[in-house]
């Protein structure tokens, strides 16, 4: 099959090709659950752009040598191609989206519904992805995909929008009417955030971002009250939450000082959600015990979460903004990405 | 001040007029945290005309002789009029909404922030409510009105509206984007379960009802499917569950048969809510056991559920259709009341 | 291989002996991830008593002609002695205590966590169970032993003692050191429930039970208070909670009378837990909702469940009292079990 | 009456002397549910060094001109010497226990039961406390003590324990038995949540401290693993974990590099939480995200916790060490404390 491979890290990003287009070896069942995906989507993230710099290698390729030739792609949806013999629940042409994890799912947090703690690969990161015709991936990864949505459109709910969909869940299940909720950065991932909350709780939700359009975009999707991050931006939400803050805070940044502002724009007795990340977290412990607030780490979603954000996504109450790619136009789509040519997700397609 | 006064109880419902209207002594503040609240609003509730049928008489006024008479109306909002030396946070003139349970605020109930399971008074049921010109209250039972809403239009949110806010918020803090709630009934306190449901959480909604009028109004409250109440409505809730039920079933009847068929309507590991009363629930243990389903009991909501309450409705998340009467004409709301002439809830007005 | 088998039903139980010891196939791996355990311990069950008197008929056999014959056994242990191509992290010579739900492990239940709400098979009910030398299960019902636990004495966790677990790890969630529990019976179930709430939680525990044996086994489980059931024992329960009864009542028996009375001692704002069966829940919707009590349903655990349980037995936070019969001496097992002679639980063991 | 009053801030503390012994006025009933406690006991805590030092100064005496003199004591205990004309529940002479944080009860945060997070006064800090013959505080603030329990014994509760509890409970309430907590310090608060972890839920506990006699007290109170930091403590707890860390960690130190070395003894998925403090959190935000880890402040806890707390105390479950000293060896109470030689807590006595 033809795929997209990289080949060699690019530490300062400056290779005017990061992948190279080519022919591979198809994907083969090995095992009795495994199942191949025809691609029909493949989302394009910034953490492909994290690999080709080796931000990755410490945890994949701690030599640098093991991991390359590498296909990434871990944002992947298409339709079942070819499946075990013991597959269960899905035959050749559904069409599906493929949870990111592949775990064996008898560890106690698979057991628990947390798959994502699950041991197991990782396909994109430390195993072969998506930038490709076809993906070896498991029947436990696969969520059905209702008629009203297509492949292309909705990869990228597969790693970012499972992200933001958690992160927002766990914000959206204790917040009350009479509450506000802060998402800091309405881009690929907070824009998904921000229908989340809108769609899951009744809390007055406010948006930080630097970027107009990303504002304009989190006032469609249902925020509130916007707020260009000036550097007043703690002041102003301030100013909207009666001096004291929101219940809830969820930084989609994690960088150039977001957290600092998140937690000062975070209420005594609430909750800073952290889901970007880049700086370090530091805080004396003095402020947090004195006003009993909580730093509440997320990961991306577990596989029935996935399924969850399919439902709200086929009732139309998320949305997701995409720029499409042929496949054969993967650096195209990285380099447009990297120098923040692209509004919502880049999606490779067939 | 001008009151209207039940003198008699009337077991038949036949007479032509319960409430008598007349001169009775102003209320006076006693203790330093009593408010005295000018009545704009006093709901007329299906429960007063339990009163006056001598329902709560086994309750209330077990000998038979030591109640009346009562001024009814346990649904009140108005204007603070007079207060207390040590009332703190209002001030004369502030429009309040009035949570109908009088508790004394030390008992652990209340101190775990579950006020109406406190000990106390439930003024319009055994002690003297707002079918008057003002009401005696505490201040721990003030909770301030914002400027888009007038006593008069949200009287009937202090125990009905609140009621069913609690009732739906239990559900919607369980329910998931890809599970079912459905809410039989859509009257008085139905039209604003679905409404507090729709805005907060993401599950589908089914209204069940045997009118049409109120699937209609369910529908613009955000009701996703409407079943009429023909006597086949199990099956078709069954058949928009893929045969297995809701997660959530929220009965506003509790007669008629409702409870049967709430709970046949109720999916394995699923939860009925009941809210509305009348008959008895009769289930086999090995049903609800074999099919770990629970049976959920709800009471009105506490003090700081009035105030989520009244923050939706600020936001326009939730709205209430009323019809007015003056003070005056309160026999004819009552009647008009027991004979099903009233579309949402009658509130009388000064 | 060797198995009791059953080959009729008899309604009344009066036949001298009810399964038949004989010569049956071996059972053989079909699936990649199938288990076959060589049983140490197969747990007698009241279930198993009413497997043979018919009383499951409509549900596994409902022509009753289909099922028979048929190896009973559901609550199993022993060790690995084949294994499926795909199974990992067991090898031959494990260990092991069995889940007895055969789940496919893809289902949304499954993936919750909620293991015992997916579709599959129950050996002992709806296909051939432990009473037998070998039993064909999936590497997916496997629960390592710790060193300290021999198959033979924790057999009945399989199914009764993870019941008991549940519901009352359930209660334990939510009940605060001021509060109550009240367990009414403590026979096979009812003493594993006193002693997971007393390793759970800091509540006061009181036991309700009609044998003078039961309430002694209860004390030593780390009861606080003994109450027998000798009619009056509602008022006993008040009398201990300031008559207001207990935040949580664990119903082991769910017969005789004891849903009306576990009811009456439920205080307002708690939950009433069924998890034994044979009569009908039957209470006024009034009397629920004005109270705001809840009524719970428990089925067997998860098997995250049976691994918990597995800790606290490790650990000698519960302990089982059990006694052992000969494979060949399964109708003896049962006889008695029928006639009240076992205390604790009967095992059969190789 | 008789006091210890602090006149002047010490910020060497090298004094001989701080707090002074002397009449001064007796307080008096100013609200209608004002209560006069006299003092039984009085709990000296670091706290109180921390205000002689002027740590608190930026908080409560910003110019440092304004509050002293100032008669400190925080946690205290005795019985009700006079009461306003309205409380209700306490007479003169019954023992009990005062909540440490003086609110009126009517905000948001009160009436949803976070007492601690509401709007007052803390005596002993920002107003008069307990360092004399008498307290003036608030009905609302009073636990009534069982008589298991003297006034001097329990002081500390009011305070140190209470926060201990809260930290511990939260912990507790998820802990599951085959889980791990790890407390770090097992001195005045971490002894009190060693105790509380081992009567609220079943997981293994693992206190880490540098001294031995704390580890003894702590395997007294119930600890399982018992390690000594010496600075291999992280690895010591990894290798109790499986490598993995532990569920829960409570850090009662927040100082010296616990908060780093806490967090790495956090396993995946699970919460450290901060009760000491002193040193500031650091840690890179990829950290918490990739590990999906929480960091939970805890405050003080609320009244109702405080019932829970003496609940547990009445029964024998929590056990504190005391030393006791005369109201007129206030400097020789707070020089030992300074100096390290109270083991537990020091408590003033009339």
């Amino acid at each position: 099959m033809k795929a997209q491979v990289l080949h060699k890290y690019d530490m300062a990003l400056t290779a005017p090709n990061w992948v190279t287009l080519q022919d591979v070896p198809d994907p083969k069942i090995a095992k009795s659950t495994d199942v191949i995906v025809r691609i029909g989507g493949a989302g394009v993230c910034r953490t492909d752009l994290h690999i080709v710099e080796g931000v990755w290698m410490p945890i994949t390729d701690p030599t640098g040598d093991k991991l390359l030739p590498l296909i990434m792609g871990h944002e992947n949806a298409g339709w079942v191609e070819e499946i075990g013999p013991e597959v269960e629940g899905f035959k050749i042409g559904d069409p599906v989206i493929v949870h990111p994890k592949v775990t064996g799912g008898t560890c106690l947090a698979c057991r628990r519904g947390h798959d994502m703690h699950g041991d197991g690969k990782f396909p994109g990161l430390d195993s072969n992805g998506g930038y490709a015709e076809a993906l070896l991936t498991s029947s436990r990864n696969l969520v059905a995909l209702p008629k009203t949505l297509a492949p292309k459109d909705v990869a990228p709910y597969a790693d970012a929008g499972l992200t933001a969909y958690r992160a927002a869940k766990k914000a959206a299940q204790v917040l009350l009417p009479d509450q506000t909720a802060v998402v800091i950065g309405a881009g690929g991932l907070g824009h998904i955030g921000v229908q989340v909350l809108r769609a899951m709780c009744a809390a007055r939700i406010i948006v930080v971002d630097i970027s107009d359009v990303s504002l304009k975009l989190a006032g469609e999707g249902g925020a509130d009250h916007l707020v260009k991050a000036d550097g007043d931006e703690v002041d102003a939400v301030l100013a909207l939450t009666g001096g004291k803050g929101a219940e809830a805070v969820i930084d989609f940044v994690g960088e150039k000082g977001t957290t600092k502002k998140g937690l000062d724009m975070t209420r005594a007795n609430g909750s800073y959600y952290i889901v970007g990340y880049g700086e370090n977290i530091n805080i004396p412990t003095v402020d947090l015990i004195s006003t009993e607030r909580n730093i509440i780490g997320n990961l991306v979603g577990t596989w029935a979460e996935l399924t969850e954000l399919m439902a709200l996504a086929d009732r139309g109450l998320v949305e997701l903004a995409t720029k499409h790619y042929k496949l054969s136009e993967a650096n195209q789509a990285l380099q447009d990405l990297h120098h923040g040519k692209i509004k919502g997700r880049a999606v490779l397609v067939p």
